[in-house]
C-alpha cells in the first residue's frame, strides 16, 4: 500500500548535506514509489544531486534558502534565529499542509523546539516524546521517551504509553502490543512516585495495548514487551548505554578474530554469518528518532547518517503517514481522556 | 601483599547455599593465602562442605543458625525479622570487630537495610551506594550508585565521586582517577539540577580524582572515565540495559555461528579466541556489588552466582579491606568537608 504523500526534507541537515539527504530520498523512492519530496536548502547544491536521479527529480520541489542551523547551537538560540532556515522551512511545509512529514538530520534540540512551536502537540498530548526502534532477542521493540523530557509525570507517561502502543499497532502491525514501564524492579512498590502512579493509571484504563507491568533494563534487549515507556533522562541513558555496549562488543570481536591465525581463518569461513549478524543489529536500519505527539510527523535522522541510514529515517516518516499514525493517536487519546478510570486515576495522582 | 583478615560469609545466601559459598571461599583462599572465614548458617551443611576443603577448614569458624532471609522478602519486612538470620549474624560479626568484611548472595534490599542499621555509614557519608566494576574498551571502570538510592542530591553525588575515586586509587591503582557524572549530554546546561550542582561542586573542590565533566551512556563501555557517578535509578537501568544487550549479542552470535556449515567450522577454528572473548566480558569476573560508604566492608554477590563468581565477590571484599578502603574514605571525606570551596558550593546548592 503506497499512497501518494509528500515529505519535506531538510536537505542541509546532518554532516553531509544534500549529497546524502537527496541521494537517500532517491533510494527511499525506489522502496516506496508514490513518495513526493520538497527539499529545503541550498538550491544549487540540491539540484546538482537531483540531476543524477531523474525519477526523484520528477517528484521533487526545492525551496531555496541559504540559511541553516548549526549543529552545536543551543536549542533556545537556534529557535530565536530559525527564521528562513532550511530546518524551519521544512517544518513549516508540514504546518501549511504542503507536506505530511518532515525529516531532518540537523540539531536535535532545535528540531524539537521549532517543531513544538510550529506544529504544536496533538489535542490531549501534553508533551511530545522521542521514540525509536530497537533490535531485541524476540524482534523489535519501540521505546520512548529518549530525551525530549527529563522528567515526566504519571499522566505524561500514560500518554507515551498510548503513543507507543498506537505505533506498535498501526506501524508494526501488533494487534495488542504489550507495554512496560521501565523501573528498577518489577515489584509494585519499586521506583519513583511517577512510575508507580503511571502503573496505577495504565492498570485501570482501556488503551490500545496491554499493560505488562514494570520492566527492568535487561528487558529492553530481551524483547519482554513491544513498547518500553520511560522518562527522557532514563531513556536517553539506556539508549546510549546500549550503543556503547554494542560498540565495545564489536571491538572485542575484532580483537578476538585478529588474535591468532586460526581465529582469522575461522572469521573468513564465518564471514557470511558475521555479515548477517552485523546487519541484524546495524544501527542504520534503526535510524530515525520519531518525535511522537506533535501535530505533524517529524523524524530526526542521526547527524552522521549515510545514505542507507537516512533512507531508513525517510521511510520511517513515510510509514507513520501512510498508516495514519497521528489520526489514530487523536482518536485513542480522546477515548482515554473520556474514561472514568483515567479521570479518577489522574485526579488521584 | 596478603595480610591476615577475616571475612564473614553468609553461607546460606544465594541459590545454592553452602555448596557454593563454602567452596568459593576455598577457591579464594588459594588465590589469597592469609584469609580467615566465619560462616553463618546451617552448621551441618557448612561442615559437610568444609570437610572436603581441609586448608579452608583450618582457618574457618562457623556460627550456627537455622534462620535465613528469603530472597523475595521485602526489605522492610526482612529487616524486622532479621534477628539471628545468617545474613544479620554475618553483618554483626563485622560490627563486633570479629570480621573485617561481610559477603552475602542473599536478598539485596535486606542486605542494604540491615547493613545500614548495623554498620551505619562512615562519618560524613550521608548514604551508602552500590558500586560495581565494568569491562570497557579501555580496561575497567567503576560505577555507582547502582540502585541503593533512587534520587540523590548534589552533595550525595559528590560523596559518591569521592567513594569511587578512592576505590579507583587504592584498589585499582590509578593515581588520579577521572570521574564523570552520567547525564544526557556533555554541555554544562544539560540535565537535572542535581547533576548540574554536583558538577559545580566537583569542579570547585580538591578530591582524590580529576573531575572529567558530564558523560553520556555510551561513555560507560567506551571507558571514557575511570569512575562513573550517577543516581541509583539511572545507574540500575544502565547496568541492566548493558546486561540485556550483552545477552542479546551472545544469542545473536550463537545464531550466526549455527547458521551454516561454514560458520560452524569457522567457529571451531576461532573457538580459542571466542573463549578468550567470553572470558573478557564474563559477568562472573565482575561479580560483587560493593556497598560503599558503610562503616564496614559489605559485598553483595549475585544470587545465581556459581563458585567462580562467588570467589570473585569474596576477593572483592578482601581487596577493599587489604587496601584500607574505608580508612582512606574517612580521611578524604573529612578533607572534602573542610574545604571552603565545598562548603560554599554545598551552601549554594
Amino acid at each position: 500500500m503506497s499512497q501518494s504523500q509528500t515529505l519535506a526534507i531538510d536537505a542541509m541537515g546532518g554532516d553531509f548535506g544534500p549529497d546524502v539527504t537527496v541521494a537517500a530520498a532517491a533510494a527511499a523512492l525506489k522502496q516506496k514509489p508514490g513518495l513526493c519530496f520538497i527539499f529545503t536548502g541550498d538550491k544549487s547544491r540540491i539540484d546538482k544531486v537531483l540531476e543524477t536521479h531523474s525519477a526523484l527529480k520528477d517528484v521533487s520541489d526545492v525551496v531555496h534558502t541559504s540559511k541553516m542551523i548549526g549543529s552545536h547551537e543551543k536549542a533556545s538560540a537556534a529557535l530565536r534565529n530559525s527564521k528562513d532556515s532550511s530546518m524551519r522551512l521544512a517544518i513549516e511545509l508540514v504546518k501549511d499542509g504542503k507536506a505530511q512529514s518532515v525529516v531532518s538530520a540537523g540539531n536535535t534540540g532545535a528540531l524539537m523546539a521549532i517543531s513544538k512551536i510550529v506544529l504544536k502537540t496533538l489535542p490531549g498530548i501534553t508533551r511530545p516524546a522521542i521514540a525509536s526502534i530497537f533490535p531485541t532477542v524476540k524482534g523489535k521493540t519501540v521505546m520512548l521517551d529518549l530525551g525530549a523530557n527529563l522528567t515526566c509525570d504519571a499522566e505524561v507517561l500514560t500518554q507515551f504509553a498510548v503513543l507507543g502502543a498506537v505505533y506498535a499497532r498501526v506501524v508494526m502491525g501488533i494487534d495488542t502490543p504489550s507495554v512496560g514501564l521501565l523501573n528498577v524492579g518489577t515489584e509494585e512498590q519499586k521506583g519513583h512516585e511517577e512510575v508507580r502512579e503511571a502503573a496505577a493509571i495504565l492498570s485501570a484504563v482501556n488503551f490500545p495495548g496491554r499493560y505488562h507491568g514494570f520492566i527492568e533494563g535487561n528487558d529492553i534487549a530481551l524483547g519482554t514487551v513491544n513498547v518500553v515507556v520511560t522518562d527522557g533522562y532514563t531513556g536517553n541513558v539506556a539508549l546510549k548505554t546500549a550503543e556503547g555496549v554494542g560498540k565495545m562488543t564489536s571491538q572485542f570481536m575484532r580483537d578476538a578474530f585478529k588474535s591468532s591465525p586460526f581465529a582469522m581463518l575461522g572469521f573468513l569461513l564465518a564471514s557470511g554469518a558475521m555479515a548477517r549478524l552485523k546487519k541484524r543489529v546495524d544501527p542504520r536500519t534503526y535510524n530515525g528518532g520519531m518525535f511522537l505527539g506533535l501535530g505533524g510527523v517529524c523524524v530526526k535522522s542521526h547527524g552522521g547518517s549515510d545514505e542507507v541510514a537516512t533512507m531508513h529515517a525517510i521511510l520511517t516518516a513515510a510509514n507513520l503517514v501512510e498508516n495514519g499514525f497521528n489520526q489514530r493517536v487523536c482518536v485513542e487519546i480522546e477515548q482515554l481522556m473520556n474514561q472514568e478510570s483515567f479521570i479518577s486515576a489522574a485526579v488521584m495522582s
